[in-house]
């Protein structure tokens, strides 16, 4: 059994404990013993996976969790699947934060991740500097640069904590690891979407290969 | 005298107390008995004006505050000579963030817009939604565009309410007026940049004409 969440840029692939992207132009050639169960928020690599696999198996129906969010996507929906009672910020090309209290998901939002902020300004000369993930928070910028960066990075951080009162918060995606050091009572666990989709699995009897 | 602000996406003119704006492939000639005094953020666009009007002054050097801070857009150093303490948001297509306080320049920071807001999410269809400014902002959201414009919203405000203590807010900009009503303290004023452009004319002897 092979997982794999498609997202709106990379296919994440978790295979035995090992988790792996891959871009749509050299997708792998998979071992077709092995069974692929996917999610997708993107249509076109979806349709790609099943070019090369049309054995694989879409399980978003096997996933549900207590919402009246209209339109949430199922990657979000898979992580909020094993947190009972937390913030999960899903920090990929977007940030998704999605609430959950009492298994109950109580709604969410979301923020621009640092390769749409990169995107953004790149349009504009004087502004497209790049962006300094070390910036200091403490103290107002000086120059161009520290400036977008400082904007940039209080534009992730501060609506992340205008909502945390004592949740915990789980930390995911690629840029979750960095975006986490900035909150207390924060973990990083990378493979939560998966965790999710193995969850729904187990549920619905399709147990994991040993 | 005629005043022209060139910014990054517009001409703002200001000429006997009104203000227009205009595109750079519709610019108006302007009769040349009346000089034109402008400040520029844009080369391209300054190209253009001197193309179309040879005799404009660009006033630049006329405009000096008291900084540390390297490359400082001369249309935020404008709207700071008229503010000797406060905050002076401008609210274009990005937004600048400048603090002053006795007089001197003490940082400031760039967060972007509603049109990059807009550009960013255009690539990615299910988040290509567009905003709702009217979005609650005291309930989670429910579904995709709420979530956007929430993330938006807070994005912006968030980061200016984490620097304000009891300071007074001048906003400024396409934007500023609909960005004010969600602070205290604060004021809309769109003629910031020209009474900055004023007070250097009138400091180098250049008066107003009657």
């Amino acid at each position: 059994m092979l997982l794999c969440d498609i997202g709106n840029s990379y296919f994440h692939f978790f295979y035995k404990g090992k988790m792996w992207k891959e871009g749509a132009s050299n997708l792998s050639k998979i071992n077709p013993q092995i069974t692929i169960y996917y999610i997708s928020v993107n249509p076109l690599f979806e349709q790609r996976l099943l070019d090369l696999h049309p054995n694989s198996q879409n399980i978003e129906n096997f996933i549900k969790i207590d919402t009246i969010y209209k339109g949430l996507g199922i990657d979000r929906i898979a992580a909020c699947n094993v947190v009972k009672d937390g913030i999960i910020i899903d920090a990929g090309s977007a940030i998704t934060v999605d609430v959950m209290y009492g298994g109950m998901h109580m709604g969410g939002y979301i923020l621009p991740g640092f390769d749409l902020y990169e995107k953004m300004f790149s349009g504009i000369k004087i502004l497209d500097v790049g962006i300094n993930p070390r910036v200091d928070l403490f103290a107002l910028p000086q120059n161009t640069r520290d400036a977008i960066s400082y904007g940039c990075l209080q534009s992730m951080i501060l609506p992340i904590k205008n909502i945390v009162r004592d949740d915990f918060l789980y930390f995911t995606g690629g840029n979750g690891k960095f975006l986490a050091q900035f909150f207390e009572n924060a973990i990083y666990d990378n493979t939560l979407v998966f965790q999710g989709m193995l969850k729904a699995l187990k549920d619905h009897g399709i147990m994991e290969s040993k």
